[in-house]
């Protein structure tokens, strides 16, 4: 469950008014958020305590992740000329903080650790954007008008995705997802030429590793079948598309993950259980499922539902 | 194209720093600014300048639309006591300033004029968020929590949706709109008990009038079939999903309105007037099609670009 986390009063207490990448770059205070889900609900893996943006803020880009808000750049990338702020990463020192904090939690764990990063066409839409957008028409006015300029950013964001997520690997991660979290904006036109490549190239580029890769984005059920063949294991599939559609769109040999609705897990736990209870009915005929939300836990979720979903999940899969 | 004159520089002339709210309640303003969109582009019909949440003002709901913000209340729906705030509408006296700006326009256009509202589904998250949301948790909340109240209040926000609507063709609109702009936040699950029934009971509630009805909310590929089952003569499609795709999810006897991206219209003329063909070349093979974006034109649009895509439109279909 991502962003499990946040809904903790222990995560807010230890967080108090700190800038979140202050805290990433704490390997002992990062390693412990990590693990304060884990310890909570009981959840069959870890997922790491980081960013998308955090790659990008290594390198040097002005980012900032402002709380309510999310991450916002005061120089949003508007030429080709902005390409030359985006270095090559060098994971072992730009990145240092966040593989210490890695080689803590594979130390402590006894569950597998979920490493991730985000997709060139999501972490394009910010540096182009500024910030989280509606629209992305900025994004979509850069690929469409300046298509060179497009493809030279989004192949500098794969470099960097694909380096990053090798080294989290190296440090000891068991699983990645990478995160195209806005590409659900885009037509399935604009998909297969403007993000699906840069995005193959990265799951492509973790083949030799042999560690599962997870593919997600919200709002992506018209381009399901498309993010699957860029060379993920598990497609993660959002609320709005049932388990049985998505499996069908996907192709055979991949697993799922999802997909119950974090909006509904709001309400009362009798009615969150039964909804989980519907989501595992439908994955019942699927080669592989990974039960999780469809989507980030949201906020002001109840910890005690999310613990009875976990409770719950559990016991119908022993079964 | 909805929302194509706020990117004209005499709208907002026009405007200036007034409430939209305002601007409405006046019949002159309002019919001017319908017409300002259709005098500068030659667009084939008019769409009457007015907000969903017009008749929820006019009941004495305390909503205020916010610049760059949108529809905002103090107070927002919470519990079943707060359904007592939705009285019936009496079109004749509570949107006499409405009826009178279409009365105008119908004397004035050459084009037919399209009137529209909120379906009870968008309508009632506005209520219970208090505003713009981007994961409808209390809406949620609320339809699983308490269905009960859920439904008497969809079922209060139709009546006044249908009541509208036939006021709005009793003064001369010659077709209308029921927008659910906000339907694709649901799973079709949800769509199916909490949503279709009061939209169905307003769109077959204007079946007797025999004016064209047109249904349409954004990111609502997997309840495309659906929204068009409660009764809608012409289903609007977001970019997101192919024309062919729609046609297929919604079946055979009704037309497609869409679905040009609203952001590729950002980009230069000759990118624009391509995605357009495109529109019209995958729109070739339908039983009926009304070209349109694929969502509100964005503020920031060049007219001239409209303005171009409007002759493309018009030349290649008079052929």
């Amino acid at each position: 469950m991502r962003q499990a986390g946040r809904a903790l009063p222990e995560y807010r207490a230890l967080r108090a008014e700190g800038n979140i990448l202050t805290a990433i770059g704490s390997p002992e205070l990062a390693a412990e958020i990590t693990l304060q889900p884990v310890r909570r609900y009981g959840v069959d893996a870890a997922i790491l305590f980081s960013d998308i943006v955090v790659p990008l803020v290594a390198v040097g880009v002005d980012i900032d992740i402002v709380a309510g808000q999310g991450p916002v750049l005061n120089q949003p990338f508007r030429s080709d000329a902005d390409l030359s702020r985006l270095r090559p990463i060098e994971p072992d020192q730009d990145l240092a903080h966040v593989l210490e904090t890695i080689k803590l939690l594979v130390a402590d764990l006894e569950v597998p650790l979920i490493g991730f990063a985000g997709a060139p066409f999501t972490l394009a839409s910010y540096l182009i954007e500024g910030g989280p957008s509606r629209t992305f028409g900025l994004t979509k006015r850069l690929m469409h008008a300046e298509p060179a300029t497009w493809h030279r950013l989004v192949g500098l964001l794969a470099d960097i995705c694909l380096a990053t997520l090798r080294a989290q690997i190296g440090a000891g991660a068991a699983a990645v997802q990478l995160f195209d979290s806005w590409a659900g904006a885009l037509s399935p036109g604009e998909y297969s030429e403007f993000a699906l490549p840069s995005s193959r190239r990265i799951l492509e580029g973790l083949a030799d590793l042999g560690v599962p890769r997870i593919h997600f984005g919200v709002g992506t059920g018209e381009i399901l079948g498309l993010m699957a063949s860029a060379g993920a294991d598990v497609m993660g599939v959002d609320w709005r598309v049932p388990l049985p559609a998505a499996a069908e769109r996907v192709g055979p040999g991949l697993a799922l993950q999802g997909n119950l609705d974090p909006a509904i897990c709001l309400a009362p736990v009798e009615i969150v259980k039964a909804a989980a209870l519907k989501v595992l009915a439908e994955a019942a005929g699927l080669p592989g499922h990974v039960f999780n939300l469809g989507h980030g836990v949201l906020p002001e979720t109840d910890p005690g539902v999310l613990a009875a979903v976990v409770d719950l999940v559990h016991e119908q899969t022993q079964r």
